[in-house]
């Protein structure tokens, strides 16, 4: 029913987390009517993401690498007063830049990518990493922040069984956090006392 | 907190219909972690999108104006079988398509491009263009097919009260449609049955 080039960009936005179809159509409606130098700018600063954006090599989280283009960690991995015996499992950005807005972690972080998929047995997420890490540091501390929801909880438990076998103190964010609820969405007091009452 | 790249585009999809803060930026997080040629993909879909898709200037219908750039009119308007002594008077492009896929109108449209926002008196919709459409033509029938909510209420009442020194026959869709509903929604039935039963 669409023209060609409407439905291969609906195709495409509906990739975009959280958007369907209808959704994916009001985008391209959207950009149909855009000033061009507002579409222009919305192209550059894509463009622009992805030259400056870098992954860290350590811990997963993107940083800007602008002022040092061969910089490998992020300003966190880097720092040396990080702890680097304290390691926060985290399951994506957002959730580490909540627990960084507390101002009371002072180790480092992994950031996952996501929480278990049950028909893919974990092979979503960062696991073979996490482990890879483990192995090369010497952590005395193995925080899962992951969100007590029922996926996330599987997750954390698969974690708590794949870090075994390292004997690490491993602890779960606990007090302060409904059940159901998201990290994410988390003020930064419920989160301190979370973060406060691990055990 | 985030770098000034990840922030700026945050800005930007903010502004995408529907999109809110935390939306946007978990749509920054997609296409920082995008293949490199989905990424490129995606850039020259929304640019071929604009090259290729003209807003037809009689209706504000999006139309594909790859074969003939010159073309100023969209499929519609510029067919000869269509009953140019119709009007339908709808909202935005997806509620044109939803009365197209009946396959039982054989008017021409116009597209008003939002609803009244009491704030603006109207200066949101393209109510001057339509009177100069109206003006120009020789309309048996004007149709308005706006949604039944408050806003859409509203603006019906309004362009009924504007078009009313034109002196045409003027319907409303009625039959079929529930109280608060959205046209874009409605299946293929309920719309024809509202069509029909216009008064």
């Amino acid at each position: 029913m669409f023209p060609e080039s409407i439905q291969k960009l609906i195709d495409l936005f509906s990739k975009f987390p959280s958007v369907g179809r209808r959704t994916a159509a009001r985008f391209v409606f959207y950009l149909i009517k855009l000033p061009k130098n507002e579409l222009e700018d919305l192209l550059n600063s894509i463009v622009e993401l992805r030259k400056t954006i870098k992954i860290c090599s350590y811990c997963f989280n993107p940083f800007d690498s602008f002022e040092n283009p061969a910089e490998m960690l992020c300003p966190i991995c880097r720092d040396p007063n990080r702890d680097k015996t304290s390691l926060c499992i985290v399951e994506k950005e957002m959730d580490l830049l909540a627990i960084e807005k507390t101002n009371k972690y002072k180790g480092i972080y992994f950031v996952l990518g996501g929480v278990m998929n049950l028909k893919k047995e974990g092979k979503n997420i960062r696991i073979d990493e996490l482990k890879q890490r483990i192995k090369d540091s010497n952590f005395k501390e193995i925080i899962i922040a992951i969100n007590p929801t029922v996926e996330g909880e599987i997750t954390s438990l698969f974690i708590e069984r794949e870090l075994k076998p390292f004997n690490i103190k491993t602890t779960r964010l606990g007090r302060g956090l409904p059940f159901g609820g998201e990290l994410e969405y988390a003020d930064e007091e419920t989160l301190e006392s979370a973060f406060q009452g691990r055990k």
